[in-house]
């Protein structure tokens, strides 16, 4: 049972639970099973199993008793551990938070909850959400379900780990530099980084003020919808948070409008995929055509400059955050964060500010490119996941910037970008392709990435989870 | 002719010339006369001679043709040397741009001219503008026509005195620490620093684009408003342009509104001004009550740890700005705005970073006590005008620190200020009483000094300007 009740997407689970096939507490009860069983993969830090037990109870109660209830009542949701849950630790994925606790719910939480959802776990991230492996010396690597030799991608590691493998039905990531997307792509779900300020940050462990970005991540389209349209939209506790209006899509993904442009770059996007991933998102090129969408070849200028802009804006601003601790408790914090926080504080005021200047000139220059498209298409990774430890992707390029590359760029314009699953290589690891439109454009990008997966379901595909990879990890796991 | 030409107001100067009493040209010529008289004062980078005159003989030739003329036509201005003009050099008062050509006015100017304003001169200034006692090393030291041997304050010093000289009718100045209400205050004259984003600073050399304002500066408060309205507004050209409406105010400076409220904050403010100025601070206050406005004291938390933040903010932007210059050819700037940008070199970012977020609680404060009052009133500067060369103000201050204390925090909040003269010394120097509002409460702000100004019209006054004690000045001028 517990198998086929964790296939289901939110509005199956809604439906068997309105109809009474199943109760809420069967329902978290056979996801509380699958945690047990893939404990080993690392995906959570903090399991809530007798709080979300205790909710489904209220929930199939409540649903006895008829009345209105919410559009996630009784569905079981997984956290990133940034983001705080009242009566539950908030780690932030390092030793020097491990204990904190809060009475507050995150806002983005706090909405999902009142719709109904249940808490089942806080997933793993890389610490601080300062990295794209997942590879966390205090609470262990995130596995990839696909291989579990293999990283998650960070730093929503958890997330997507618990989703492929059928774990809660959505999550809620945050992304810095990929941190949804990067994950979501080498796990094979989708996640989307809505545009800056769309959803509240308020109740959220900052990394980088300026860039960070809170969404939602699930196995299909239109759950992420679903999520993302419950969580987005103004709130007075974020100071950053927009009033742009929310527009409604998750119950009209269809049809897709006609007559869209997709825009592909082929310089700073494509060239240097590895050549599997490649192969993969090509076909998806081909198909997205299939479906009516014109492809127009575009330019980006500025493009390959703006990787160091957002290097030196992220590490100065999580430096400031973390200034104090860094200093007072830095061997506490894991090597390669504690090394990049270090360089945060020694880059300069002057350095910051012309980084600033150069990501204006980013946001300018994709404006202006989205005048001409109304999406452009890119692999979300430049490829697949690699092993535990390995430091090169198989394309060549360093691990860190390979897998941020492209996502990156939608950080520092604060553009909304997907990542929906698009095939996968010949070695049987997911390919994600990513998705990206103007400003509070997010309606369209997914009715596009909707309509792509009513295409091809890659959802239906699930991995063969097996430990035995497990035994030539390379990376211990310190508790 | 030429002294009492040069007496007049905007509006009056406007009537004399509609009524054919006085050509532009004989306008522009007495006023020249007296650009000649004084140019020991060192009001001036570059006077505009020759095209002031032929701009006069067209606005004579178009008035006798009759047909629509602008509200400034035939009247003289002058400009801050930041402001670019076309056909003119702009120097920033600094040897390294002493050649700087466009062919493009600032949007500020252009708006002047537009409504048919003559550029007479482009006034002397702080180096950069970055400095509050207008000694400058490679224009000469601005001297106050008040006594001559006594700085005019800063960085627009030539601006206000200019004005206080009676040459031209209004001026250009601009603002990021006290930069227009500084030597207003000190000369006798009144100058408007609006709301951050109020004023185009497109075409504007920019010092700390954070704290930048661009503002005007005239003998009456009505000049002031007649020369805010046109001047203000949004600008496609200035990304920091507001799109806030601007209100009408200068035919509508009465009444004054009943049930204002003047707040005083008897801390920061008040607590070291030197007692000369307090003195006439006091009685200015006293006669606000008089007009029917509420004297509240008032709190401003926080306030006294600003001015940390605001030296880091102005210093890092400054030199990130002119790093290349710093860099490049340091023994071309001055040896005190050498030192400045220098330091603003060696600042770091998560120095910047705090200080941005100082600033937020800042302004969350101001607005917090701009709830509970209309207009905040204190000394413009907290002594009158210190001699050349002097390193202290009449209150034991560091100049420097002590004339930018009440201006300051206005630059950090953003929040208008004006600086009106309020009357003057037992030694017979002006002072500058400073109002303050909220956002975008400019009209305000000038209906309550113009209020004071009907009731004690301190422009009648003039100096008489003796060269006598020039011959004692310590800081030699090296052009």
């Amino acid at each position: 049972m517990a198998q086929a009740l964790s296939l289901d997407s939110i509005g199956q689970a809604r439906s068997r639970l309105e109809l009474c096939e199943i109760s809420a507490e069967e329902l978290v009860e056979s996801h509380l099973e699958r945690c047990e069983k893939y404990s080993w993969l690392n995906a959570f830090i903090t399991l809530c199993s007798q709080t979300a037990l205790r909710q489904a109870r209220l929930a199939d109660r409540r649903s006895k008793k008829g009345g209105a209830i919410g559009r996630l009542h009784g569905i079981p949701l997984t956290v990133k551990d940034v983001i705080a849950t009242a009566g539950h630790r908030t780690t932030s994925g390092t030793k020097i938070d491990a204990e904190y606790m809060t009475d507050n719910n995150a806002t983005v939480w706090q909405r999902l909850q009142d719709e109904g959802a249940i808490l089942l776990a806080k997933t793993n991230l890389h610490e601080l959400a300062f990295g794209v492996t997942n590879v966390n010396p205090h609470f262990g690597t995130a596995r990839n379900p696909w291989d579990p030799a293999r990283i998650s991608g960070g730093s929503s590691g958890g997330s997507a780990v618990a989703l492929a493998a059928r774990i809660g039905f959505g999550s809620v990531g945050t992304d810095t530099g990929g941190s949804i997307r990067i994950p979501a792509s080498l796990c094979g779900v989708v996640g989307l980084k809505p545009t800056y300020g769309r959803v509240s940050r308020a109740g959220v462990t900052p990394l980088s003020w300026s860039l960070d970005h809170v969404g939602p991540m699930a196995r299909t389209v239109q759950d992420v919808a679903v999520l993302y349209e419950i969580m987005s939209g103004h709130d007075v506790q974020d100071p950053q948070s927009s009033r742009h209006k929310v527009e409604k899509v998750s119950d009209r993904l269809e049809p897709l409008p006609s007559g869209l442009r997709l825009g592909v770059e082929r310089g700073y996007f494509f060239d240097n995929v590895a050549s599997e991933s490649l192969e993969v998102v090509e076909g998806a090129l081909k198909q997205l055509e299939a479906l009516g969408l014109e492809l127009v070849e575009v330019d980006l200028p500025g493009i390959e400059l703006h990787a160091t802009a957002r290097n030196t804006i992220a590490y100065a601003e999580a430096s400031t955050f973390y200034e104090s601790r860094i200093r007072g408790q830095p061997q506490d914090i894991g090597e390669d964060v504690r090394e990049l926080l270090r360089l945060g504080l020694s880059i300069f005021a002057s350095d910051y500010l012309r980084a600033l200047e150069a990501r204006r000139v980013v946001v300018e220059g994709f404006l202006e490119t989205f005048r001409k498209i109304d999406v452009l298409a890119s692999p979300a990774t430049m490829s697949a996941a690699p092993l535990i430890g390995e430091e090169k992707l198989a394309n060549g390029e360093d691990c860190r910037s390979g897998l941020i590359r492209a996502a990156g760029p939608f950080n520092m314009t604060g553009f909304p970008a997907i990542s929906v699953p698009c095939g996968f290589t010949r070695s049987g690891l997911p390919v994600g392709l990513q998705l990206a439109a103007g400003p509070w454009k997010e309606a369209l990008l997914l009715k596009v990435a909707y309509a792509y997966e009513c295409f091809h379901p890659w959802y239906n595909r699930q991995p063969k989870i097996d430990k035995a990879s497990v035994l030539n990890d390379i990376v211990p796991r310190r508790r």
